[in-house]
């Protein structure tokens, strides 16, 4: 459905993604692996937005104590866990997602089948990260309250067709009747109008929320993307998983690797094990792998997540009133 | 400067990309090679819009005789020449478009400088277009009258940064004080509002524009266009030039011999000469070269090139009124 078709002129509309999240603003703190611990997540929620705990870097003691902090540090507020289904700890993670209270799971890089009725029957709203019209097609048949509709320039694991947010977001408007949620590009109050414009319901920004004091991420990798300029990233790794990379000498050795015909096996063992860890979370801003969106050429510092949060809403409804309509006036 | 910076609330504003072209749509049909002849762009011209001639694949006598049948189409009317500043004939050109009076020419793949100062002697405006923040600099040092910021996910000759239309356009935007026209995966209302949200003054559809019964491409080449689907183009031949290709028999050889390693000579030889013509204008869908955006998978069908401009003019005012203003009130 078009997001047009549901809007009357000039009429307050309620939000589908406020009111399926109990939010109040219709900004997500992406869940991502090595920054989104409950420090950023309780900042966001408490702002009015939804935090997000990256439960994809996390042994599963680790998310229990993280999901118990985050619940102290914003009492009654909502928030989330990402779940990657493919993560060897799955089980355990839901097992305390359940056990601790949850109210809402963003599942990725899997089936959204086997999780979704199993949360549903504990109350937890489940929202299905896709990158294609397909995938969100299988995620609303498995029965998700939402989708993320995460394009080309995010951060991060990526797929496979590359469609950029400006394509997706309106396909999988059209396509799909649960709410979308827009990912990907997204930096400021111009970009989340623009992508509420194209049909999504909300969105959900990952680099932006990366560049926050309360951000897990090693302060080195803060830095790197405040620094990072245009052309810095590029989508990597494509016949293993496609991951955004921010240049580095390790995305500089996956690249020469690609050029000479590296084989996926290859890939895998120049990958290694741990070097997300060792970019993101320790630092090594050498030979650790540095996950990060297009959009971090347009981050200019840190900002306090919740400050951040207050200033995107901010941004869109003073963009979103008046002055937009009288850009139309052709 | 900031797109918002510039308008007062509520007030009617003048567009920068209407006043500089003296069109009453900031709306441009791109100067594609095969498909953007007289009869696509006078139909745009006449409509409100600015039609703009593909000179990139007509030779000197040909690029003459369309610009003396587009003015009789379209009297009065300003229009636009699209040329490539690396075409073997551009000095013929730049005479025919001198000689016969073109008003506006839009320049691409080369050096700005070369023909700027030339073309505003006789009183010519002059758009480049480029792919990042650093050639937009470059253009607007040479003088050029507004620039085109034109995304990864457009079809044909395309950026080596990958930056989308969503990271490219903001960016564009607070860098450059010339107007700047978005392209790359624009194709209905919405998308158009999203990216003159992100800061655009004006925009540029291509793909949509082939789609057409006046654009000269072979009605075979139209027919995929509507017909592809979601992840039926990539980016490829990046070694030589990057271009965007819909799938078929040719793009897939190119896939196969970049996989294996191919060298950029290996892939010159591939390509040969003249496929692009084989595959747009004469319709061989198997061994021609097609080039078209992302946005090929949300085109429904064929609509006459006038009525489709005054369609996206009205999907624009009717979106950003009050019922977009509604949207935001959370």
């Amino acid at each position: 459905m078009r997001r047009e078709d549901r809007d009357l002129g000039g009429m307050k509309t309620s939000n589908r993604i406020c009111d399926l999240l109990g939010i109040e603003v219709p900004i997500i703190q992406a869940g991502m692996v090595w920054c989104s611990g409950w420090e950023l997540a309780s900042a966001v929620s408490a702002a009015g937005g939804l935090g997000i705990l990256g439960a994809g870097s996390m042994y599963p003691e680790v998310l229990r104590d993280q999901i118990q902090k985050l619940q102290a540090a914003a009492p009654g507020k909502p928030f989330a866990v990402n779940v990657p289904l493919l993560y060897p700890a799955v089980e355990e993670h839901m097992k305390s997602i359940v056990e601790l209270g949850v109210p809402i799971v963003f599942t990725s890089a899997g089936n959204p089948k086997t999780w979704t009725a199993h949360l549903h029957e504990h109350g937890i709203k489940v929202v299905h990260v896709v990158s294609s019209v397909k995938f969100a097609l299988k995620a609303q048949a498995a029965g998700v309250d939402a989708v993320v509709a995460e394009g080309f320039e995010a951060g991060g694991h990526n797929g496979r067709e590359e469609t950029t947010t400006m394509c997706l977001v309106p396909a999988v408007s059209d396509a799909c009747d649960v709410p979308v949620i827009a990912a990907g590009g997204l930096h400021d109050g111009r970009s989340i109008v623009a992508a509420m414009v194209l049909g999504a319901d909300g969105v959900q920004l990952g680099s932006r929320f990366v560049a926050t004091p309360e951000s897990s991420a090693h302060v080195a990798f803060k830095d790197a993307v405040v620094a990072a300029g245009e052309g810095f990233t590029s989508l990597e790794l494509k016949s293993v998983t496609p991951v955004r990379l921010l240049h580095n000498d390790f995305a500089r050795q996956v690249i020469e690797a690609q050029q000479r015909g590296a084989t996926p096996d290859e890939l895998r063992t120049l990958l290694g094990r741990g070097r997300a860890k060792q970019g993101m979370f320790e630092g090594d801003l050498n030979e650790g792998e540095l996950e990060i969106g297009q959009i971090a050429s347009m981050i200019d510092g840190l900002e306090p997540a919740g400050d951040l949060l207050r200033r995107l809403a901010q941004e869109c409804r003073d963009l979103a009133g008046p002055r937009l309509g009288g850009k139309f006036e052709f």
